[in-house]
């Protein structure tokens, strides 16, 4: 039973992800099959990094992550698909799959790579604009399948990285930035637990206002007001209690965070 | 082969929810897992309770409920699994499940439930904000694995129950209010056909207008025409023939609806 | 292992879809079953018919899709289900299944219809507003279950069809119209491949302007450029390299599309 996921910007009207999971199991029947995302921003690759790293630790061995985001179909960009510790992932080479690559490195997993330039098993015909219904989702049916990495492409070892900004040690603390607004109107930023361990966070300052309400979990003070916490995947988050803290603040991506410690 | 049915106030976009059905697949790889609604209001148990327990009935024996809208997360609610009929629930314990246990009780079936505290059949690290993940998915995979509801907590027997208005006798009919906006723009009220049983309405009135078309289906009026029918779970509803009630009547949730009864 | 695949109009929060899922399974629950969208306009034929048509193909022989747009639900408009080449098909008779039809006569595919009126193979209780899940999935499930076209309906050999327009030839190459707005902002028309064969095009004007960059895929021009290309189902498309072109034009369903042949 071999697990497949799916991360798109395609949107869920159009009916693109349905072709691809349909190319999927005329290869590789058994596959299930979960989507991740397909609301991710078009073309925004650091995005779509950011998702499929923070959902996929949590798929087991084996598992094949297909993200497709992909403002260079049809162009010289090379096609890719690698084994990542004990998961695989397939998709365009963009940086798309940097954090997980940078999160195996700092765990010594091993990694591996591939260009996919093996056409017989891409689709027949090959559109110039949907890799990931004529590329991408039948290399990941042949790997559910059993096909071996290496038999699908030529080894590489070198594939695109993005650069995502690490926050800064400064006198008072830590400054960082936003990098991803969630659903519920959460801020999350840069800075994460391994970057302060046990220190003591004094106040945070992020879009004019200072918060020193820092709590374990939301429901530890009344709704509407503002607070901090830590959030699932370890980064230092801002919320409001039953609300809407990106809206209350008018908070953008890339917008810096202040960090004051105690001390 | 075990089904496993998800209900939330992630979103779409997150990942969330895929984090979920990693773990779900981690524990029990052959689960069958159909997401029911991602798109609850944000800690709207009322709506979440509505909506799983429109959908629940239709789904086979011993189909898995999970269902996480949860403004207590990390704070000392319990979090909770159910045998309700024939079928399974797992969420926290805030009244989400309701509906499903009146609508059993009314039918004698057996209820049974466990406060889980079994921390061996949860993740072993867990976030103060992501019990869906962390123990909401991984005990329904356990359950889909096999594992008996005894296991994994210890019986209790008075899960929090929420209020649900019901419709009112008056002199001239029953009075309810609007307890459901749906995709389609159509008005959901709690009047129901077992409150009016054979009964002719011969007007309803909500939102400062009167109606008095009753019909059985859309398609007996013409375009643009305001009705009112009863709906696919024996609710009244509100309707504009191929068109969007909601927002000719600018309905509310809890806008009363006066139903006036022939004779 | 049977695969099914579910286009509505039912959107994605209120759990409608999870109820046909619940139907289905209960019939047969080993049928993988792929999402194509739920979010067709409220009652948009032409829509859903467009979208499963480009979906279906890349679907294996077998599959079964269910296409539940249905403005006429509960009047006496027939439920039908079909084998369209080696794929079947259920829903209401009222056009939707018109592309996927004429997609198999023109290539001679055999062609099976059937007036869906074995009420042994629904629900036991029908709604008038919602056979999605009371006829269409118990039959989806059926079929998939193993169960022969036959049984379930008499035999019929004349479903409804729905006008496409084509695009007309004129003096200076073709007049066709927009077809599909889709989640990116491209403006998908009627104009195919199949029309112009190997013709270059000089120009094409819609929406008040010219476009002169016929582009092989987005990657070729800098962001914000207005190309038009061939998009991945053969149709002439219209594009804002990593924008909006829907928004960029202002672009409507049914504006008209001149395209300027070279000569």
């Amino acid at each position: 039973m071999s697990i497949i996921t799916l991360t798109t910007d395609f949107g869920i009207k159009d009916g693109n992800v349905g072709a691809m999971k349909g190319v999927i199991w005329d290869i590789a029947p058994q596959a299930q099959i979960a989507d991740l995302s397909h609301l991710i921003s078009p073309q925004n690759i650091q995005e779509a990094a950011l998702i499929v790293a923070r959902a996929a630790p949590f798929f087991p061995d084996h598992t094949i992550h297909v993200v497709v985001v992909d403002p260079g179909v049809g162009t010289d960009r090379r096609p890719i698909a690698g084994m990542i510790g004990s998961q695989y992932v397939v998709g365009p080479d963009n940086g798309v799959f940097t954090l997980l690559l940078e999160s195996a490195e700092r765990s010594n997993f091993p990694v591996q790579w591939v260009h996919l330039d093996q056409r017989c098993f891409w689709l027949g015909e090959i559109s110039n604009v949907f890799h990931g219904r004529d590329i991408f989702a039948p290399i990941a049916g042949h790997l559910a399948a059993g096909v071996a990495l290496e038999e699908l492409g030529t080894p590489i070892d070198n594939p695109v990285r993005i650069n995502f900004k690490q926050p800064e040690r400064t006198a008072y603390g830590w400054r960082g930035e936003i990098i991803h607004l969630d659903h519920f109107g959460n801020i999350h930023t840069n800075v994460r637990t391994d970057h302060l361990g046990d220190v003591a966070i004094a106040t945070i300052r992020l879009c004019g206002v200072n918060i020193h309400n820092m709590v374990r979990t939301f429901g530890e003070r009344p709704s509407g007001e503002l607070v901090a916490l830590y959030g699932s995947n370890g980064n230092l988050i801002i919320s409001v209690v039953n609300g809407n803290a990106v809206r209350r603040l008018n908070a953008r991506l890339e917008d810096s965070v202040d960090v004051f410690i105690e001390g």
